[in-house]
């Protein structure tokens, strides 16, 4: 098992997209006027790319075209100081192609808000890492 | 009730201060190499600043002295369909005061990742937004 300079096991590109394929709830970071902004958002893991839908003509439908894109999942357990993370880095595209659109739009990807007009994007997944807690680590907890 | 464009209520600026006095963990969102990462952290918050902790030297470290930063909190429930989020845009500074140090040490600030050389970092909340669901949007779910 390889460990990171604080302790945190590193997990590996396939661990981190398995733990993706079963995640429903990402964070999403971008620029908008010219400021770092972070967002909640619903997504879908297709392949090796996360597909995520965008009220369009919004600020973050704006931000996302082919833009580099901070994508980031995880899950804790603060009673028992468990838990994971994962990091993606990636470029967000819209899909247009129609065909390519259909079968995006059969994914199971939810949006929070209300609404019907939307973009689906999809996000690419060339830098991935992730991080587990190591159970021995909550001896040194503080 | 004020309702943004896609349907969410909008959250003023002491509800949002309100709902992240009682969180403890967040996202966030900040550039390390030229490419936008996000990364979850525990917080606290303290007045209306953040509190963090980074492993001193850490690439997160390294990110967050006087950048521009993004951090993001929130609570979903996937079962209601209810819930909300807080997305902060501030200035990350390391505290390097003795007393203003102490004081802050004394806040409970944890880190997930075990070790003990760390720099606490304030990041000032000028710009803070919040969304919530809301009920009634149930009926546009899909």
């Amino acid at each position: 098992m390889e460990v990171d300079r604080n302790g945190l096991e590193v997990l590996g590109r396939d661990e981190c997209l398995r733990l993706l394929a079963f995640a429903t709830l990402g964070r999403i970071g971008f620029t908008s006027g010219a400021l770092p902004t972070v967002l909640p958002i619903n997504f879908h893991l297709d392949g090796d790319r996360i597909l995520v839908r965008t009220g369009r003509g919004s600020k973050l439908d704006a931000a996302l075209r082919n833009a580099v894109v901070a994508f980031e999942v995880d899950d804790f357990d603060p009673i028992y100081h468990s838990g994971w993370s994962v990091a993606v880095t990636g470029i967000a595209t819209e899909i247009t192609d129609p065909t390519e659109l259909d079968q995006a739009r059969q994914q199971p990807v939810a949006r929070w808000a209300p609404g019907d007009e939307d973009a689906v994007i999809a996000i690419t997944t060339e830098l991935v890492s992730g991080r587990r807690i190591i159970a021995d680590s909550l001896a040194t907890r503080r």
